[in-house]
């Protein structure tokens, strides 16, 4: 393979996840050791700043601002939920591509951004501009194909599980077979999140909370999750709840959907399946049910980052940069789980389009038979992702976050209109 | 002041928060240190387990547990929302008492618990049964009269600081001047919760999220709102806004309520003011809005547990045990702030009746003339409550927390038939 002497550039798209930093550290941190790399930029905003040309110097940032990333939350560089529309848009990426010498390009992000990414590889590959495209997984969805877990999922159930962990201490010290509280996490259309809340029970103590696990693919029935409560509140001073808050009916039509219809990709926006679930208890049982909705906090949860999941996604950042220089592009990296009974990880490649186009659904075989927890099969999964802890500095009491300086590239080309 | 030998009895009230098992751990730890005080009880779910005679021996609990306990939430003896009713309820507390020559009672409670132990403590007197009864202040509403700040406040809103810095990373990163996210804290009357999310600022900082505090103290105005988030949104890539539960509109009204109704004191069950805030922005400016609803899981939060309110929580059961041994009856620990720059705390006493009846409002010139933020005199106030961290033990990915292993003392009396 030829030696591509040229310029990096780095970006994150989507969500941000508690390590999409990590991945940023871990790909600088990689080019840094290349010399056939010259220049490492990241840009901001995603493809809008790349529209935009608004590049920034990461070889000018401190060595203690790229440590800092991996407890940053957030996505440093910026992020952005913009998809590009026309081939003016991908022509305009290469024009920016070629003012700037850049022949290696790593974008983190879901499968619409991966998508994205695969979309200008083969253009360049079109136009005959040298361009190594690698893409480094990052969702808390954790639902992209190809890759063992996704890094971001492992950080965002650690968070879950020790809320839940914390809640039934309080549930504990308050429940008179009468209380139920319901925690309403994320995920749009798996239970991936929803499922990984079932960590926080103790091996082999499946009674203990969270008692009733409510995911999209489980058809709901309020019948059957009226009778489920009364079972839980017979055995148990109360009844935690976890749900996922793409919860569907019998004909797939989510039980609960806010007024602000749908994002920039078409998804509709959700929030309130808690508050279904709490209506139906005070209506059907008269219980007082308390909900409470993580939103956004929990994607961002840095105190709870796992180590496991932060080393992952910085060691997918190493190995983007590792695969382009060995003359890989069109790929996203993946994360490979070793056969052995130890947990080990190692990475992987895999192409674009498919990534691009694929979704990987929670397995039907890991939930239990119950509906409402999940299985050994699950447990096994999901359990190394959760191990290890970063410790976060604090400063007058509140965890300090690292900031990059961002250090403006000059421009070199005319302004482009975003619609 | 003669000596009183006899057993002591410790039980836990209202709505846990972090620390209120560090009072525990406080008090019990320094009754062991006086040879006049023979047993140590703890009672359970408070009044509740009083009447039914449910007392538990906790000097046969390992040091190990009661040093875990400044670490775990909830309320490791129980608590209960019950509220002592009828005059035989009162008889039979002190039947109980009589029964197992308790001579010490430490309650640990908000404003309605110290109300009780008023009324325990005056019957006892009435009655010629030799008993001191001290209230140790907990919760986190901050609003007992008389005290500085309560235990349970400053991590409360170090959880919440926390969170806002967090998120403030996400938002940040997703934000184009068009994002708005919604945090909604609990704070039923007061908005002592609420204001403490401005901790989150840096020092002289007023730009930085949240950007927006809506507290109950405020009377709330739609337009106002609008106009508040336009101006930041010209000025912010995104708009974080806290705001209290309890929001009221110039009537008085609450902007939201739940179906839920009241709870068993007759206070409104609530919850909503959060998605209100939403629709507001969605139908007046077109604007994606997202509220998160911490509910439970802030009171809870042992991972972000203030050293400083852990170890006045210590201290406070120490000085409630102290007190009694002194010959103080009817009287609540009360932390007492010094008067020099450098922050300082020790304890002193107040009468329960008074406690009992008093609230401590946010004081209104605390707040900003904008309305929405706080000015110098609460960062002077609350900052010092949310210094320092507590390491709590993880196992397998997740925090383990202490569990009493609560060895039962033989009942003497028939059973009490509770309503």
């Amino acid at each position: 393979m030829p030696e591509l002497t040229g310029n990096c550039l780095v970006a994150q798209s989507g969500g941000p996840t508690c390590v999409i930093n990590s991945s940023l550290a871990g790909a600088v941190s990689e080019a840094l050791n290349h010399e056939c790399i010259e220049e490492i930029y990241g840009g901001l905003n995603g493809v809008l700043g790349i529209l935009n040309e608004e590049l920034v110097d990461l070889a000018a940032e401190s060595q203690q601002t790229i440590r800092g990333l991996r407890y940053t939350p957030g996505a440093a560089l910026g992020t952005c939920r913009y998809k590009l529309k026309k081939q003016q848009d991908f022509e305009r990426v290469l024009q920016v591509f070629e003012a700037h010498n850049i022949r290696y390009f790593f974008y983190a992000g879901g499968n619409d951004s991966q998508d994205t990414a695969d979309k200008i590889s083969k253009l360049a590959d079109e136009r005959g501009f040298d361009l190594r495209v690698i893409g480094i997984p990052k969702t808390i969805d954790n639902d992209l194909v190809h890759t063992d877990h996704c890094p971001g999922y492992g950080s965002v159930i650690k968070h879950i599980c020790t809320i839940v962990r914390q809640m039934a201490c309080d549930n504990a010290a308050m429940g008179q077979g009468d209380l139920v509280s319901i925690l309403e996490v994320m995920g749009r259309s798996a239970g991936w999140i929803a499922a990984g809340a079932s960590l926080a029970k103790g091996k082999d103590r499946p009674h203990d909370p969270p008692h009733l696990i409510y995911l999209p693919e489980v058809a709901f029935s309020p019948d059957k999750f009226i009778e489920d409560v009364q079972r839980v509140l017979r055995r148990e001073k109360y009844c935690l709840i976890v749900v996922g808050e793409g919860l569907v009916d019998k004909d797939g039509n989510y039980v609960s959907t806010t007024s602000a219809g749908s994002d920039s990709f078409g998804h509709a926006a959700l929030g309130g399946a808690g508050d279904y679930l709490q209506n139906l208890l005070e209506e059907n049982l008269g219980l007082k049910a308390r909900a409470a909705r993580l939103g956004y906090t929990q994607r961002a949860a840095a105190t709870h980052i796992s180590k496991t999941d932060s080393d992952e996604a910085f060691l997918a950042g190493q190995a983007a940069v590792r695969a382009a220089i060995n003359g890989e592009t069109d790929k996203m990296v993946t994360l490979l789980r070793g056969d052995s009974d130890q947990y080990t990880c190692e990475t992987g490649l895999a192409p674009l389009s498919e990534v691009a186009n694929g979704i990987k659904e929670l397995p039907r075989d890991w939930i239990h038979e119950d509906g409402v927890s999940m299985n050994h099969q699950f447990y096994k999964y999901a359990l190394p992702l959760i191990q290890g802890e970063i410790p976060v500095p604090y400063d007058n009491g509140l965890p300090v976050f690292a900031h990059l300086r961002k250090e403006k590239v000059k421009k070199h080309l005319e302004a482009y209109p975003i619609d």
